[in-house]
């Protein structure tokens, strides 16, 4: 039986393109799910090996129920992560001219990256929100409802028969979404020398000057982070977690030791996973962070405490 | 003419209760306006007195959409914040059986906050997305598409005819949202002693280490942060502003001189208002830190450089 | 054959009296010598097990002519420090009136701790400088030049039978010298829950805010430091070594994390010893940083490279 | 009358140097004294214009005298500082042979910085303690008691009529002292680009961590320290105040920033002075900490308090 993988569907979405560039999808089922959280329950449950879905948009942020998924429930971890362009298309249905556009129908997200196309070439047309910019391509496509139109990929007008009337009318050039494949926890991918971890902390004891603790733990071993989200505990107003990216794998002495020092004064701090970085970026190390300098210091001590150091 | 205040609509959106707790809407016409980009522009286009808009949710978490509005295009200013308690409610058309429920519409966000009540009891139901809970339930007020149910306050199914069939369905209780008013710059209010501060930081070199730095600097002026949020520049993944919340007045001594210094190494700090904590809650001031010690510190730093320290 | 042990001399001494509150001291050869380098140099070389020096002052500071031993040439550990209190006599030959004193000697150090009531009663006498307050009564009472007087212990005049003209001239009531016991490195101390660490650290790259870092690594460890003295190098003005003492032993995790990562980043870290404080205080432990916390922080790393934490 | 100013004696000292290398001695009656406390007590009762003693010297470190009487009674200024390299000779009576030497006098710094010469050439020589270069050299000029030599300054040995037997005995070459200009405090010098300012703190609250706080407090205003040394405030062990060489003068907005900040949390700043670096090296400023940076924060802070920024 081949392996299984879901991605957030319909088919057309980004995140099919994104599972599409993994070597893991060449032979496998790859199925469509209808939500974030219908991909993290399939992993959960093991119908699938692991599941595509947006973690971050260069325009949008951060995909709130992404990382919401990662910090409550099982924990998953992050095996691979994917950038993909993200290229906007004004679709319709074959013979459908721009002028008669009256509704015009995408994800949230992908309407926002179009503002300023909408307001200088449709700015009489009502926008609708859909789950997803292929579900709004599907619909389209339907013909069930008065949508006329949908910004959602190329990929996507090809999936649902639709014509492209404009290509590229996103505001940002090169913006472009960063997904992820989330499994089950297991056996690590091996440290590349250009990694990217991922953890949740949430802070015992709320402080002011806790995230300056949090942030020192990573900077005294040098440790860089890509991306620093806050997010509600649940608990009321002004109790946050946060979800953290930084440079490199948890196999490295530097990373390592940093996350076992927010182990120490954190409520908790889940692991979510070390793996290649898609840009392959390497991170330049301090002097003094490097696995032998670990090494010798580790070895300086305990000759230390031998007294023969 | 009466002053004129807008509101993220329609109406019965939680957003309008919080306006309508402010004294300014006592005898004024209150506008609901679609998006919140719709009520950013009438306050900039001077329509509106302010407007009313969601600024962050204790389960959802910020509101991304208010975030962006503030930190690009012409600079608004906070100058009231509202804590409005998130009552939930399932509403449908009177008669309506629980059992014949299909289809529940309600913001995404509505949603999320009543995930286990409805696996628990409309575990078949589909949910589909709408711009608001107020929105929601008017849809289904008007039968037209096959929505059988909303989540909206009752005070939405009030406006709109429907029937409370449940009460309380949010996961969270307590959950609560925070509203602000959304002004021209101006005049700020004065300080209470119990205030809140809003600042965007773009820091201009984005260096490992800009958002320890940028903390240090509220950290050694006793300045406690309340809310920090990360938020896409547009330029790329990795590249962020912040979006900040701090204890206390830009009139604050520690306050002021917190964010000028910050001026000084970010490439934009956009002020975006002091005003007073809906909580009341007064900052505890670390020693050194009142306008008092300031005022003395220049006093001596005055008579040193005459060389009569 | 009994154990030996310097002391720096002559008889009489505050080190001598530090060192007799030893139990090592009981049935042991008690040497005195010239200078706190023959001390050094007697452990080094093995003529004597250990030797007592003085390291600090209250009143007069750190003792630079110890730290420098201990910061350069074959490393000697600390082994134990005493506390003395400083009790500053004016002693002269029996018979002498204090109206008939023209000349006052003792050590530097112990002359600056009686300068108020110098002035106050003797303000016509010269004062000398002697090499330790016990020399200068050896010399009053050799009556060989023209010294009427020494200021030193009272242990001192009854070694050198002077008469104690005044008793308690030093102006700080409760000075008090710290004397350390230098010996060959080996086995450490047990740790005893109040005990104390030296080590002396010389900045590889002596760049701005090195000295920022250094604290930080402790700070961050929640070891507290009890003295930091810069020294000069030797390589010009602006070059320093730090001679530091922390709380704690280096057996404790805390402790030993903290060393280690000086030792990474610095060109040397030279560890001077763990001991029992003198005065017995225990350090208070800031959350997550006992060993416990520190060991159960090193199995979740453990876990979590094995991805099952 | 000519102007006074008084230099740590006797004639020949490299105090003397020091003093006779500033245009303010030219036509000044130079007055050596026998003490820093002495030096200081004439500034005090104005019956010289300055003093002019050791600070610190590349080799022996800072020299305590001399930074405990700015710590303590009426504040001075420091005016100028004088670099003066420590050229030792080993000088006696014309027509002394080397191997004749049987005692050897100077100040024990300067005897600690001939230790590996002594060794090797002197190794017999018993060592007395002067209290300064000079003294020792006149003592031997005298010829009064059995010292055969002294180490001194070549010009110590013009002075008093004393052969130069050797050279240049200093164990490190390019040994320099630093000496200051004590003055009344009054108007500053002018800034001139390569300026440092003197400062002792006392901390309030003596708080582990209270040096970090301290020392962030200069290097989030991009302030480097040239010069730290912790000295006993006399009230037991464990307790210190901090003298601190920065680079800048208080008149820099980021020095000044640096010091008032300070002030606000320590009990005392004591400010003893800005002045033009003997070696004229200045400072690289970091971006956002340039006079005009602080104009230009000040200038919007106070547009964001009128509600036009």
């Amino acid at each position: 039986m081949p392996p299984r993988y879901a991605y957030l569907g319909p088919e057309g979405t980004f995140a099919e393109i994104a599972l599409r560039s993994l070597a893991e999808s060449r032979d496998a089922d790859l199925i469509p799910v209808e939500t974030v959280a219908d991909a993290f329950a399939a992993v959960r449950d093991g119908s699938v090996e692991g599941a595509v879905v947006p973690f971050e948009n260069s325009v949008e942020g951060a995909v709130t129920g992404t990382l919401d998924e990662f910090a409550t429930g099982d924990p998953l971890h992050i095996a691979r992560e994917m950038l993909v362009p993200v290229r906007l298309s004004l679709l319709a249905r074959p013979g459908t001219d721009l002028g008669a556009i009256r509704v015009v129908a995408s994800h949230p997200h992908a309407t926002a990256q179009c503002r300023h196309w909408l307001r200088a070439h449709l700015p009489e047309a009502r926008v609708h929100a859909a789950p997803s910019t292929a579900e709004a391509a599907a619909a389209v496509a339907e013909g069930a409802d008065a949508t006329d139109a949908a910004i959602a990929s190329p990929a996507a007008g090809t999936r649902y028969g639709l014509a492209e009337l404009v290509a590229d009318i996103g505001d940002h050039q090169h913006a472009v979404t960063r997904f992820v494949l989330a499994v089950e926890p297991g056996p690590l991918p091996r440290p590349t020398g250009a990694d990217r971890t991922t953890v949740v902390t949430l802070i015992a004891d709320d402080h002011p000057g806790a995230l300056l603790e949090l942030l020192t733990e990573f900077a005294v071993r040098g440790v860089n982070l890509t991306r620093i989200e806050s997010r509600p505990t649940g608990h009321g107003l002004g109790r946050y977690c946060f979800s953290i990216d930084c440079e490199g794998h948890i196999e490295d002495a530097r990373v390592g030791d940093a996350l076992a020092a927010l182990h120490r004064f954190c409520e908790e701090v889940r692991f979510c996973g070390s793996y290649p970085r898609a840009d392959g970026e390497a991170p330049r190390l301090r002097p003094g962070t490097s696995d032998g300098d670990f090494r010798a210091a580790a070895e300086w001590l305990d000759r230390a405490r031998r007294g023969t150091a």
